[in-house]
């Protein structure tokens, strides 16, 4: 095992994070074309790194999923400067004047944004996350400390190696962009707590990290999460929209956070639409987990447990609980659901108003699948993530969510 | 010791604030009136429990300033009265859109603030916060858990008796402000986890006070911090406004987190107004902890430890130190300040852009107080104190920072 100085590491980002906060948008933008260029001219090395991350991956035996995650291919990496590239047409959110005052004083206030100065990433085997994070961090003018899966070592590695050496044909100090190249636990630990030189940890992956992460850390957590999401399919529901945005939110990328888990049916529609219903779950091979309600009217379904309701699937299963009014299907979400996307179908105005004013999430919903809220299907351009919490930015977070603000006041002797 | 059901507290907390979250201004400007009554007609019940906690606190022999701020008075409780009223004329967050536009597809997207939920705050024997913190969490849709010090809980419990007999007259349910009425630390333990039930704890205080809160806590924190505020005399100050300002920054009100706590003066400058700066000192009975250079120069001064230049004085006493250009103030800074508040005194307008742009604070200033850091002073009407981390809210919080935001979507079918 690799011993590293996560501090030292940590204290260069915050070092280099000053020069890089001052940066115009054309030279982050120059940069970023630059590393684009040198990921795609150095895709065979990529490979070949890579190719021991798979290698070991394989004799530990690893998920077919879990190895797609790590796998890279030619297109991937391409996928990679195009990612970069795209950053460049974003709109810098550093400098931006928030608000603006003068107090009868004749002092001036400009509420301006900087950016927060060195972000901690923490993520699992995903060698996609070192080069989205490090893009966005350095086009909001942050440095990063990036801590990736182990099992993606020699790829993230490889990656960072190329865009240090690209860094140095720029205006961007190399020292911005930190990888903890180690697969010692205790140097993920080290970041928790590095207040001084870390001013945000964004944990992305699955639950466990997340949780960890939150757990342990005094560093500010950007908590983004899981989505336990719902769709509620009201009395007063078209027929159509609800089953289009049902399949849609289910069927269309089962695996993403922002897919359907369960379904809220009122007993009403039930009834009258049961068959449709029936036909759209078999026709895509959805299975179902219900309730009582539930399983009496759909052939197939299984009773759904405790685990069902409060956990995604993350594939093609569904949960199933029938309702008799909005505020079942309200109070069901309040229980059940973890504040990300939730969605009700209805004609009903009343009905819409009510649940998009109780419903405590991210992203509600009324006659839309919850596969919007993304930070490309919104027209962020890129996401560092999507964020459940509530503190900072809540919903899909673009640049904005990399910067702070800072009251800059202007005067000519003023006291109080 | 008396043991409460913290968790059942945050529960029912929980609970009222979904109904506080929907009700109109109207109804929660209604309310604070009526908690403003309520304050001033029982008044003599306040000052009767107010001296339980006086008396007990006059046997542990709590210090001077200790005492002042747990005393009330007749005055004191009007004022608490005032300030609830003065909430009522302040603009309202919730609901306010802050962006909305149609995606190509025709699905309606309106980012809109709502409430945080419930509040936990965590504070010393100062009962004015009991006042101040619930009639900003009322008035922004917010339920609160109060958790005072031990050494009032006898005017807390008053104060908070007369508001909840106070809230049956009002639509705000009664249960949105709750007190955890008890000198058992264990309970103030149990709010730090709670993240089912509590959005954000705010702890007020002091430094180690806000320390356990951000070192233990697991529910996310607003944390409001120390100041240790620098004023950098610059080569190019105008002698004037130097002095004014240092003066003003200094002893206007010591204790304050917004106050100067070290000096930083250029060289060429204390050279040529040395005795003019003697003079403010000796007229304002300020003793100096200086550097080297410092202690040389100015009568009385002694020199500064490493403390002096890290912490705050929070009395009439202010380190000093001697530097060559503005770099070096910037360094000085960026070591040993809080990121609160931080000025520069001069006419030269590159060295104000370096100052301004490189130090790191909520708050800087070219040619004014750090005395203006305050949400009064900046025209927010009221703040729930001045945050010194980057995440969320940065400087004073007024009532948008008691505040998230959600995005609502409506759409006619759409799906991705």
């Amino acid at each position: 095992m690799i011993k590293v100085d996560v501090k030292q590491q940590a204290q260069l980002a915050q070092k280099a994070s000053k020069g890089l906060a001052l940066l115009a948008t054309e030279q982050k933008n120059e940069a970023l074309s630059i590393l684009a260029d040198a990921l795609e001219r150095e895709t065979a090395y990529i490979l070949v790194e890579n190719k021991k991350d798979l290698e070991a991956g394989k004799e530990k035996g690893f998920t077919e999923a879990f190895m797609d995650r790590l796998q890279l291919t030619e297109a991937r990496v391409k996928d990679f400067a195009t990612g970069l590239r795209e950053l460049i047409h974003l709109d810098d959110p550093v400098g931006d004047s928030l608000a603006s005052w003068t107090l009868d004083n004749g002092m001036k206030v400009d509420q301006i944004r900087v950016p927060l100065g060195v972000i901690g990433m923490i993520y699992e085997a995903r060698p996609n996350v070192t080069v989205d994070a490090t893009g966005l961090a350095l086009k909001s003018g942050n440095a990063i400390v990036l801590k990736g899966g182990s099992n993606a070592l020699h790829s993230n590695q490889a990656i960072v190696k190329v865009m240090h050496e690209a860094l140095n044909d720029t205006d961007i100090p190399v020292d911005a962009v930190q990888l903890i190249a180690t697969t010692d636990r205790e140097a993920t630990g080290q970041l928790f707590t590095m207040k001084e030189h870390i001013d945000v940890l964004i944990p992305r992956g699955g639950g466990s990290l997340i949780n960890t992460v939150v757990n342990n850390a005094t560093v500010p957590v950007l908590e983004t999460g899981v989505g336990n999401c719902h769709i509620y399919i009201d009395k007063d529901a078209d027929k159509e929209k609800a089953l289009n945005i049902l399949i849609n939110a289910k069927t269309d990328r089962p695996a993403v956070c922002n897919a359907a888990e369960t379904v809220i049916v009122h007993s009403e529609w039930l009834k009258e639409n049961k068959e449709e219903l029936i036909a759209a779950f078999n026709e895509h091979n959805i299975q179902v987990h219900g309730d009582d309600k539930a399983v009496e009217a759909i052939p197939g379904a299984v009773p759904a447990t405790e685990k069902d309701w409060a956990e995604e699937f993350l594939g093609l299963a569904i949960a199933v609980k029938v309702v008799d009014d909005v505020q079942g299907a309200i109070d069901h979400i309040e229980e059940y659901g973890t504040k990300h996307s939730e969605a009700i179908i209805t004609e009903n105005k009343m009905a819409a108003a009510a649940f998009m004013n109780q419903v405590d999430a991210a992203a509600v919903y009324h006659n839309a699948s919850t596969r919007f809220t993304d930070g490309s299907a919104l027209g962020f351009g890129a996401e560092i993530g999507i964020s459940t919490q509530k503190l900072h930015a809540r919903g899909p977070m673009g640049l904005p969510a990399l910067t702070t603000t800072k009251y800059c006041m202007t005067g000519d002797g003023q006291i109080r």
